[in-house]
């Protein structure tokens, strides 16, 4: 191969890793996706299990953590950086006030919507660059832990929670 | 860059994305053996939740899921496909014996230890190849449907049913 094939052949590689863990982050969201449309909104207030987190503070929970990675992945601004406290930082049933399910719907359906487009804008190359929670020296030491690195780690945090929230069946 | 340092750069891209998916199915698997060491064996006969697969059977079924990526990568012989009857194609509850549980967990560390090695050694070109379960035509179409996606697959898995069986406590 010429000089020219072989940083098309690297472009290319890069960009179909990007889209393998792309593809596997959406199929977790199309399964979220599919079970909260059958369940009765008024469900998600039920506990995922006797003595567990109630459903609806895993949804907040899940928007809060991904919504992290807008500034994580230096992608823009972050959309609910108010979730933290509640969804993040306090465990369920700590608080008096919880967002409607209404509300939390729309915000997650418009978080994967906005992280679908950063996503996609996001030039393959810089995938691989470090994220804003290491350090130069740390990244030179260990380069595995870039952007792209977080994705897969959320991707199975989702997954993670997705099998607890299944449990409340429509 | 000459050709010599790009053919050098697209390998060290590869051994850079293997690296990136393998370490994050072994955060899977730390997760899953710190809860496994510290529950108390019999414990694992009980269900994650009401109503739901008990924990002996979740282990079983991610054995039986995760062993069968060595058919599916081309990796050798499978080490306990006589699992997948019972894991796999039937619901919990639904035979009369089960394997004991030091049998399983004996298993699931051996399984680790096996898949470990065989990670290690496949070439990190060799793991953006197809896999046995997708056709030449349609991996022509759809490259990234390769053995490396299998695997994200399975860590995605394997975290879901982690997030069940977290549920039992010590």
């Amino acid at each position: 191969m010429n000089t020219q094939d072989e940083t098309t052949a690297l472009k290319a590689a890069r960009e179909l890793f990007v889209r393998m863990v792309v593809s596997n982050w959406e199929l977790q969201n199309q399964r979220l996706n599919g079970w909260l449309a059958k369940l009765p909104e008024e469900r998600l207030a039920e506990p995922v299990a006797e003595g567990k987190n109630r459903a609806v503070y895993l949804l907040g929970h899940l928007i809060a953590v991904n919504d992290g990675m807008i500034s994580l992945l230096g992608l823009g601004e972050r959309l609910y950086p108010e979730l933290d406290h509640l969804f993040v930082k306090d465990p369920d049933r700590t608080f008096e006030e919880i967002p409607s399910v209404a509300d939390l719907k729309a915000q997650w359906a418009n978080l994967n919507a906005v992280l679908t487009r950063y996503f996609t804008e996001l030039d393959a190359e810089e995938w691989f660059t470090k994220h804003n929670a290491i350090s130069d020296e740390d990244f030179a030491r260990e380069p595995h832990r870039n952007k792209l690195n977080i994705l897969i780690n959320r991707t199975n945090h989702e997954a993670y929670h997705l099998g607890q929230l299944i449990f409340l069946k429509a």
